[in-house]
């Protein structure tokens, strides 16, 4: 597969760290696009893929120490589920790092504040907090500071391949869902930078076209950060998956025609009963899926589930800065292989409509004797 | 009401060009904030406030030949059903000037050439040809260009007295709709400058504000080009009614929480049956409305209303071009006085979802046991 145009200029590789971790961006199977971060074991630092500033720049972010990693996942240059899990684990053996040259009890100490500031940089995705406990009960037993490093990247890098390989299982359940020619409609973005290296519900879409079925995706945008417009695309793009971009809103309109067969999302947090937190938008698309009688999936490895949530009331859900909502960044964010469908408008059907206003008066249903009759008495 | 700081700095105000009309747009009564259009009769040119840049400049576009209105409808500089009714009848006066000097037959047939390019210059709003069609009419038996001109002239003044009317009549029906203390969910712009001078929706929640009931309007942006979070933010910012703006899909999460009271849109046309074409996400909003069984309103005048569409298939919607949603501009564009609610997350119950699919398998509902069976696996 080609490299992608808007990835070809000199100032965007430039931009790019190490050549062999950039040939294998570009070598990668169709299944496992991209890495969210890998760990520098020389300078004993993460190098994340910033996020959001794809797909226009592949630029990294390297985050020596520990507010600057819960920095950077706040900011969402690192975001999904499973790559928040990623960035938690490697987080524990970052701030091992951090601390190498303190006496062995002042570094358990120093990680485990550590492990409080990673876990608060994110409220809704429990994969954060579940990847970090568990790499913190790997390492609590270490004697020397080096141990706390290497027990800490061994946990880490086992938590990676059971992602991924948790991820491939799933998509393999996932593909029988999905029949020849189907018409998906996919909110925010669930690749294979959020999944850890390998997708959740865009791993099963990726999947599903390898095995030779014809697929078209619509993506929402997913506002306020764009995450469909830009990161789904692009993965779609570069597997050469037909697809159309559409603002959110236009996702009940598309179904009402008949465009939709069936709804895939991923998950950031799901209670003991199913209830699903997941991006701003998922509830309203289950709704309208319900509406038209499209089946409406979730994809979400095992550990996104809470049984100390008993139901979604339980769920606290983030609310992030205003300036996601006020403002954006000045360029086009939709690959340029992308197409993109902008209706300017909808038709509600009048069964919908619980009454319309004119300065005629107020009209009720059944309407086609209401409006017949607003509009006689305004003639006389 | 004070000057919104956002329109204070020297270069916005140096951008308007006649004083005596930036003292009467700001010391306008609430219910007739914004005149969309004026007619300029030194110069026989239409004088549109630029809608797209607001409300970061005050700005005009000065039409001179239709080409040039038709190019300003097009790219929505003015825009909202009645206010295009207003384009399109003083676009008619401006066809007549533009042909004065032509002898009466040859002034004729360029009229209606221009009639023709000013009807395509927005497919689904009947009021523009409604408009048109009823100037023509009008000046048909018109003699002398001057003649032309005036009747041309003297047509459109009526239309637009007669819109501020016709709207004031419809917020007087819709105000018994709004109980006090109402959480009213409002999509794209249907105020004052959308609305030929008196807004429709907007009319009927401003209407209601002044008679002194308690209010606060959720404003969906309304994306891709952000008329609420733009407009409606500002109009409702300058009669200092309380609003918060949000994106489009946490309409539903909106719903289900419990904050919306009731919904009010616009309309672009209605079909005989009730059937309503409006700006893309009116039918989302409708089902979501359904769904959490809060009234929906739509507001126009019965000039939208058009008998020869039978029903909403009936209806074109237009495709408008995909830049609008690839890229925007690059400044704050929501009021500085609007709250902004972002929540990064909703919740969606586990009856709205079909399948959760997980490295476990799919599972299906009752999710509380079929969780806890794939958990249980898992464990073996």
């Amino acid at each position: 597969m080609p490299v992608p145009k808007f990835l070809q200029s000199q100032r965007e590789l430039n931009a790019v760290p190490k050549r062999d971790f950039v040939l294998s961006f570009f070598n990668m199977e169709v299944h496992a696009l991209t890495k969210p971060l890998q760990w520098d074991q020389e300078e004993g630092a993460i190098l994340l893929l910033d996020q959001r500033k794809l797909p226009r720049e592949l630029d990294y972010w390297r985050c020596r120490t520990i507010g600057e990693l819960a920095l950077a996942i706040r900011q969402m240059a690192i975001r999904g589920a499973p790559s928040l899990a990623l960035a938690g684990a490697f987080g524990m053996a970052l701030a091992a790092w951090e601390n190498r040259s303190q006496p062995i009890t002042a570094a358990k100490k120093a990680i485990e504040d550590a492990k409080s500031v990673l876990q608060c940089s994110r409220p809704t995705a429990v994969n954060l907090r579940w990847a970090i406990d568990r790499v913190w009960r790997k390492i609590t037993n270490a004697s020397t500071p080096d141990e706390l490093i290497q027990k800490a990247l061994e946990e880490a890098r086992a938590i990676e391949e059971e992602i991924q390989l948790v991820h491939r299982q799933l998509a393999g359940y996932g593909v029988s869902l999905v029949p020849d020619g189907a018409q998906i409609y996919h909110h925010c973005h669930t690749g294979a930078l959020a999944g850890g290296g390998f997708g959740t519900a865009l791993g099963i879409i990726l999947q599903a076209f390898q095995s030779g079925k014809k697929l078209h995706v619509f993506v929402g945008e997913t506002r306020p950060l764009l995450q469909g417009a830009r990161l789904t695309a692009w993965e779609l793009a570069r597997a050469g998956i037909p697809h159309t971009v559409v603002v959110d809103s236009a996702s009940g309109s598309l179904m009402r025609s008949g465009h939709i067969h069936l709804c895939f999302v991923g998950a950031d947090r799901i209670a003991a009963n199913g209830d699903t937190a997941n991006k701003i938008g998922t509830y309203t698309l289950a709704v309208l899926a319900r509406y038209h009688d499209i089946p409406f999936y979730v994809a979400a490895p095992t550990s996104t589930i809470d049984l100390a949530s008993p139901g979604g009331e339980a769920i606290p859900v983030e609310e992030r800065p205003a300036e996601e909502v006020t403002s954006l960044v000045s360029y086009r964010w939709v690959p340029e292989e992308s197409r993109v469908a902008n209706p300017a408008f909808d038709v509600t059907p009048a069964d919908l409509i619980t009454a319309i206003i004119t300065e005629c008066g107020v009209l009720r249903p059944p309407y086609t004797s209401s409006i017949r009759q607003a509009l006689a008495k305004r003639e006389n």
